[in-house]
């Protein structure tokens, strides 16, 4: 897939946080963060939230990597977060579309085996056609085999943590290209080793 | 606060999840369930997140009950989940509109002194003026005394949970009287006894 910023500054970003449910939930981010090389995005933690901004590629290769590093400990890990571009007045770590678009993480995640839950939204802002830009994705998403079925206010992908977020990746790309500097968000969680029964 | 479905039937939805930061993390929202009366509202919970929805006053009052005694426990708990109102094509549980406005909960929730911070998101769908509506709940936040700086994609409030989530609510319900039949959703992170410092 073609990075979504390639020959554009259309700066992407995320607010995410990573819920490890365990007693040593400071330990597991800290392990999880160890693994990924952020280098290519601008970072920033605070006590609620992470916020990551770059080309999109890097932005998802980050999220992605922080993710699957955080749940191959088994411990019950949830992901959630927005995705973002095109909000007006953005600048901060305009610097990092500089970076040339080869994915620091990609070969470490996919050497990693972990079965993801998400459910994810997208709103295209300020577009009248914004049902049938979402309604296209989710086509997107059965093209992929990731999709599940859609729920009240999302739509629910489920399988390999690689797939999941290729899917999302691609959703979120797509919609950002509806029109001219669009102003695109994604809201995701995404849940593995969760003591629940799937409800697929 | 007057409530927003009172004589309409515009029905509010919340797609959230609890995140207690501990090995005990299913007894802490058990817990958290146990103290709080959903009666009043249309409730589906999976392996990724629960669904409510009804009267925005009611969807409000049970999902802050619900993370104001998770988060009493004193263990680190965020409450992450998008609010929703006139999502196209929306119907079930729309038998929970005819509940009065009596808030079920309120009163336990008052009585609890929980400290939270949160970063908040508004959406207004399909609306070129999007951007000053959002600002406009900046300063209502302002006024309620809850909002701390601007973050990029967010809005950061901090003082005790009932306060934020007044903020919240109220900020939710003006956006979604901007225009006839508006389509608005709302992303909310709140977090209570986080060990990091707060960044305020
Ligand atoms: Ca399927």
């Amino acid at each position: 897939m073609q990075g979504l910023s390639c020959g554009t500054s259309r700066i992407v970003g995320c607010r995410f946080s990573v819920y490890p449910m365990t007693d040593n939930f400071v330990d597991v981010i800290k392990g999880a963060l160890e693994e990924v090389d952020t280098s290519k995005v601008w970072q920033y933690t605070d006590d609620v939230s992470t916020c990551i901004r770059g080309r999109s590629e890097h932005v998802f290769d980050v999220a992605k990597a922080i993710f699957i590093h955080a749940a191959k400990t088994g411990v019950h890990v949830v992901f959630n977060g927005t995705f973002s571009i095109g909000c007006p007045g953005d600048s901060e770590g305009d610097t990092y579309m500089s970076q040339d678009d080869r994915r620091m993480n990609e070969e470490k995640s996919q050497a990693e085996k972990v079965t993801a839950a998400s459910q994810f939204a997208l709103y295209p802002m300020n577009n009248p056609d914004y049902m049938q830009i979402i309604a296209d994705q989710v086509q997107v998403a059965e093209k992929h085999g990731t999709f599940t079925k859609g729920v009240h206010y999302a739509s629910r992908l489920d399988g390999d943590a690689n797939d999941v977020f290729r899917t999302l990746e691609e959703a979120f790309t797509n919609t950002s290209k509806t029109s001219d500097r669009s102003h695109v968000t994604m809201t995701v969680a995404i849940s593995a080793n969760s003591p629940s029964k799937k409800d697929m």
